[in-house]
């Protein structure tokens, strides 16, 4: 589209012509709000506040202990696992749901080392760090001599999987830039030199379709709480190659990971599968907070998430280009839709204050320190002209230097 | 009271006088059960379901990424956990809530090992199942020539810890029998001969007053979701010791365990105190009905809980034995009540047969294999009167065999 016609009225067009639009009207949306921080933590489906109502007043309070076997609680993990399968390109026994994502993280590298006499864990130094801290704290913890190796961009990371390496342990889309790596190709590459892949899929599960089994992935480990829409802090999923299941051990083994775990033996004895990587009690009302948002995402066809998710960047970039281009915005993300997630990214050294000055005004978005300006893309409930009247908000945020103001500090948000 | 005295009138005379019966208007209980399994799932507080349908909708919906600020998430953990040290008798920040019970088990005994030269760790064979299954992934993991000592009573347990031992890790109460362990006792014995000990209260946080702090205790873990009443899956708790607490680190060592989360450096730096037993995000909305069920509990006597749960379980026992002596009920719990919980399990070739026929006729207790009887007492809202009729409908199954059905066969059912 010329730029003379990029205008509100044509955002709308867009909207009418959208083949998710029908899906925003499933979502809680507080009004005169333009979220933009779904990759930090997705929306409310509307169904989730009857359905958490239901387990909590009629499960528990009605059936108490009876519903672990009358409403399925036994079976939660392994079957909301089973509908993530089916949007992370998965077989159907190849996905649990369990813990956190740092604590799958730690499962399942600690499974790949087992498997795996290197003693090189490669990451990035910009990954997530909560990722960094568990590889530390795994091989402290081992104190069998792995180290980690850090590397600080995509040229490095090829050369720095050599023959030495045990694990790769990489995050798909970045939190920071939302810059998406080649999945398949550095699987390869990795498996190649015989190294082990461990994918972080917490900004890309629910935002494009992915397919992990055809891309030959050992393991990896997501989040619920972002474009799942599984609310605060959803229990998390981990995927582990159907032919490596029965061949490794978790450290993390509790008696729902064990093969009879009402047996009450005395002895571990990992159930076969992808169970094995269950540890403890799940915490069921926020489990089935999850189901609704995956529920929800089995219903949407993902290339059309993807589709749309990639036009709500690209016009999020050309208009805070032609908008804002005064104020010194430097593009943090890819340029090239290929090569990014779901969000987009600018630096900017009054980063923290622009983005307190944009939610008073309604849109939401966050910040990631040093200087990171970071608006995500949810295309399930974000529109075309969502994205026209954030660059609208942030043009008046910069013309009115409304920034500028003593109360606009740091102070901590989650990601 | 005189047997022939011992009436249902009496029973209802005992409830009219019982200084506890106020709180059982708090809970959702539902219409013709008599709940004996809150030592397995605690019962549904009337104020759960209000503070949920707050935090979904309120929270989650309205005030999305803000509210881990706005109202208070991000600190909801040591939040929680200073409630709960009241309950267990610990410092104020001495207390987490966190995963669960089975993962901070790992954190605090890796936490302990770390601490401790020895290779040796004393525990029961007859301790939870789960407990010996962390410890048994864990001795694995660290590939250390760690070795589990378990021993198959509490006379072998005294003579079990010696200068060897590096951590003793022991369940308060039984889950199976509901037997007490002396915890300044051998809390005191271990640490006199160097070892650390661990305590799990999974039976017993919330069902008596327990000290943890004047009986030195070195680490515990506890259960949410039984006599605390947070609901299924309920995060679990974890204590330090306050004069451990900077001088240990754990290897599950996530960004919410880090002392800047939102400076999202590369390597990891333990947040100093009790914040570094933390791991990853947590389950807000389950999170959330663990508060109620604390707060609730904040405002209860517990040396009238204690009181009471002694009162109710001496009662079962001597109406078991008035009425049903002719079927060879076997008490599988102490006979005295200061070596017991708040659970009276009898063991019963039919065990399993005869929980379902009484389970049939409103009565929900639990049986654990192979043959246990387990019935719990939560003093908040189980009447003396329940007591009576209880015993009454065991009456009725044991005299015209209803457990005698094909029907009442083993499936499973969660502790």
């Amino acid at each position: 589209m010329p730029s003379h016609l990029l205008t509100q009225h044509a955002c709308k067009e867009l909207d009418a012509v959208d083949p998710l639009a029908p899906f925003r009207s499933q979502f809680e949306l507080p009004e005169h709000i333009i979220y933009l921080d779904g990759n930090s933590l997705g929306a409310l489906p509307k169904a989730t506040a009857p359905r958490i109502s239901q387990v909590v007043q009629q499960e528990w309070g009605r059936d108490l202990i009876s519903s672990w076997n009358k409403h399925g609680w036994w079976q939660a993990q392994q079957r909301v696992g089973r509908k993530i399968s089916r949007i992370i390109g998965a077989a159907d026994d190849e996905v649990l749901v369990a813990d956190s994502t740092s604590i799958n993280l730690f499962k399942v590298v600690a499974a790949a080392l087992d498997l795996h006499p290197g003693k090189i864990i490669v990451s990035e130094r910009a990954n997530f760090p909560t990722d960094l801290y568990m590889l530390e704290g795994l091989i402290r913890h081992l104190g069998r001599g792995h180290q980690l190796r850090l590397v600080d961009s995509s040229e490095e990371l090829r050369t720095a999987i050599d023959g030495d390496v045990a694990v790769v342990v990489l995050t798909h889309v970045s939190y920071r830039t939302g810059r998406m790596l080649h999945m398949a190709a550095i699987t390869a590459h990795a498996q190649a030199r015989g190294a082990m892949v461990v994918w972080d899929l917490a900004h890309s599960a629910g935002a494009m379709p992915l397919q992990l089994s055809s891309a030959g992935v050992d393991f990896a480990v997501g989040c619920g709480y972002k474009f799942l829409n599984g609310g605060p802090g959803a229990p998390a999923f981990l995927y582990v190659a159907k032919r490596l299941q029965d061949r490794v051990q978790q450290p993390l083994s509790g008696w729902f990971g064990h093969a009879r775990p009402f047996a009450f033996e005395p002895s571990f004895d990992a159930a076969p599968g992808i169970q094995r990587f269950q540890c403890g009690t799940p915490p069921i009302i926020s489990l089935a907070a999850l189901e609704v948002g995956v529920d929800l995402m089995l219903g949407v066809p993902l290339a059309h998430v993807r589709e749309k998710s990639v036009a709500l960047g690209c016009l999020f970039m050309r208009l805070v280009d032609l908008e804002c281009f005064e104020w010194g915005f430097q593009l943090a993300s890819p340029g090239d839709p290929a090569e990014r997630g779901s969000q987009i990214c600018f630096t900017h050294p009054e980063g923290y204050s622009i983005i307190q000055a944009l939610i008073r005004l309604g849109v939401v978005g966050d910040f990631r320190a040093p200087d990171i300006l970071r608006f995500g893309f949810a295309p399930l409930y974000v529109r075309h002209v969502d994205v026209w009247d954030a660059v609208q908000k942030l043009k008046l945020v910069m013309q009115e230097r409304l920034w500028d103001r003593a109360e606009y500090r740091r102070s901590a948000v989650v990601t």
